[in-house]
């Protein structure tokens, strides 16, 4: 098995060697993209599965079953910008794997299990995330389709050059009868795991971002002829907030029950040229905390610390709320029979919540679902350097695996 | 005059009106700089001057003249990006307009005046300024040839696209002993002459600055699930960086007989997307005063901050010198000349140094030099709301005649 899920990841990632100095992108509704679940279809037919896309771009490898209603795994393929080959990937793995190692073990489910590829799961094309596993869950807002890459593509087009129709992208979802039951695996993104002596991790909930933007308005000038007591310059005014926003999320995280990080994950400045003072300066700010109260408060001292720095700096400072989602608890004992088919294989568990947004979190919506963490190695995430061993993929085989014999049923 | 001032500088601009609320943009070597040349060159022909384009792509006007010593005045018409419509323009156009005030009177020059229109003075696209004057005056480095714009175009396929052979560009040199002096008119670009209630500016030095890259390697990892405390955020360790520069130049500046000025004006962030702490930060940093030393000592304390942030935020910084240019000092009996000639007409004139890079700077090299400055609205420049009065450009025209007037002789 493990030979084969090191040979599966490599030709996943399409590479012969995970080692990848830049890593890996393949942006959502890419070529690369569909290169990579061209590769997962291959493998799937390989397996004996029949391998469905839908009107999303998902793809559905359906092994059997005598009924309608299908237990769902899988994870998506997309990654980020010069990412890991880990995020998403290994979910995907290891729920073929898991096919796989119940195909060897001459199990026959009663309800069909479906290993999923969700399309586009990453934000890091269009700012928009996880568009596949909306348009199963029917939570697709359609009018993002105007939504353009750096690039210029919209989404529309992007999702129609992959050969798809974006007027019929609806007509993905899937009934609440159709599905039983959804279980994702994904690697931890942090080392919540190690740093609590356990093997996986059973995720509680997941925390759902407040996203601000945050566009300082300034005055450019010539950076030789404007006397320092006489400028307005945006990028000076930033700054500080820069600061404030790591220094405050550090408090607010240690004097709360709840973990909460905040970032300031984007910055633009105009011109951005040698010789002209910063006119204008724009960051992205990313909050996030499964405690909703928590990451109200953070986002509200962010607005009040701007107030500030307008009035320091004489700058206008105007603050955008690009996404503001509660947080997804996920089901207790979807969840609970997953921790305990775990520790019946001898894995030690630590029940956590996920600090990253992930295809369950949609699912979740209209199903009862749950999320399974792997260790990644020193919590090294969207980073060329992303890895989970060979062995922590395999545990998450075996994981899968008892969990989908149990939930499908023989 | 003023009419054919206000007719002209539109044509040059290539507008209608001068009110262009994006401002104007005619990058060096551009199709729009090369428009803006090609009314320039009609203009001149108009006066009855005679317009030839050397190997760099500068154009010069010649007027009669019974020597072969030239007197040489003149500007440039590339702008910034949205930049505004006198720096440079107004050179271009105050000496344009001298020749023509010159031709009214019946002068017939005895030494020829020659109008020059300098290609690429801005450093907004390749990062590398005053291609044009650099080559008349024999100082080009060749080796920019391959330095690109943002869009991978080098300058060696830019200057090459506007019909030039770089191969050749060295030919554009001029001998010491073509040129008797040369007489620039700019845009102050601050506020000294109209805080000093004087009407124009002669400059005695120009301070050339002394620019920093400074790049900061942290470590990429995911918005969501790296603890606040686990991070190496490079975008957190460089902003304390920003309020330093700023702090310590007003500091220095208001200790300091000389003015400085520092401005953090660019600011790169990798990978600059909503989900990943920053893993990369870049700066570019400019520093300039007519005195050296200072400047020196402004950029050894940021270095030693560096150093410092490096500690605290346990990341990386390379600190890069781009440019370390010593400052220019113009010479001071042509100086003196165009100083006398100005109060002369009755206008009140302001010594003071120029912040900003101008042609002058290296033409100072190996002629005499001098650079007049006309005030402009509050300053603002390389921006859409630069703005000066036709009153003043009027002042310019007087006071360039008056000193052609003598330089040339009869």
């Amino acid at each position: 098995m493990k030979e084969w899920l090191s040979t599966t990841l490599e030709a996943l990632n399409l590479v012969e060697t995970m080692e990848q100095p830049d890593g890996f992108t393949r942006l959502g509704y890419s070529e690369e993209e569909t290169a990579s679940m061209s590769v997962f279809r291959d493998v799937a037919e390989t397996l004996g599965l029949s391998v469905r896309r839908d009107q999303a771009g998902n793809l559905f490898a359906r092994w059997g079953g005598k009924t309608d209603h299908v237990v769902m795994t899988g994870s998506h393929l997309d990654t980020v910008e010069n990412g890991g080959g880990y995020d998403g990937a290994a979910g995907v793995l290891c729920s073929l794997g898991a096919v796989k190692a119940l195909k060897e073990r001459g199990f026959k489910p009663h309800n069909p299990i479906e290993v999923v590829c969700f399309a586009s799961e990453e934000s890091a094309r269009f700012g928009v995330s996880t568009l596949g596993s909306k348009s199963v869950a029917g939570i697709l807002d359609k009018s993002v389709e105007n939504v353009r890459d750096r690039h210029g593509v919209s989404i529309k087009d992007a999702v129609e050059s992959t050969g798809l129709d974006w007027s019929s992208i609806e007509e993905a979802e899937r009934t609440k009868d159709e599905i039983l039951s959804f279980i994702e695996l994904h690697i931890e993104q942090g080392t919540q795991i190690e740093d609590h002596g356990a093997q996986f991790g059973i995720v509680r909930g997941v925390a759902c971002p407040i996203r601000l933007k945050v566009k300082v308005e300034g005055m450019a000038g010539h950076t030789g002829t404007t006397p320092m007591g006489k400028r307005k310059d945006a990028l000076v005014a930033l700054a500080p907030l820069i600061t404030f926003v790591s220094q405050e999320a550090e408090k607010l995280s240690n004097q709360s029950q709840k973990p909460l990080v905040a970032t300031v994950s984007t910055m633009n400045v105009k011109p951005n040229v040698m010789n002209v003072v910063p006119g204008q300066a724009e960051a992205g700010i990313d909050i996030r905390s499964v405690d909703d109260a928590l990451k109200r408060s953070m986002a509200d001292k962010i607005i009040e610390k701007c107030r500030s720095l307008e009035n320091e700096f004489n700058v206008t400072i105007n603050i955008e709320t690009l996404v503001d989602n509660p947080s997804i608890l996920l089901d207790e004992e979807l969840t609970a029979r997953v921790k305990r088919a775990g520790e019946s294989l001898g894995y030690k568990t630590f029940e956590m919540d996920s600090g990253a947004g992930h295809d369950v979190m949609n699912m979740a919506v209209k199903w009862p679902s749950a999320l399974v963490f792997i260790p990644c190695e020193k919590g090294i995430s969207h980073h060329p350097k992303e890895y989970s061993s060979l062995e922590d993929l395999h545990a998450g085989v075996e994981i899968l695996a008892e969990v989908l014999q149990q939930e499908a049923g023989e």
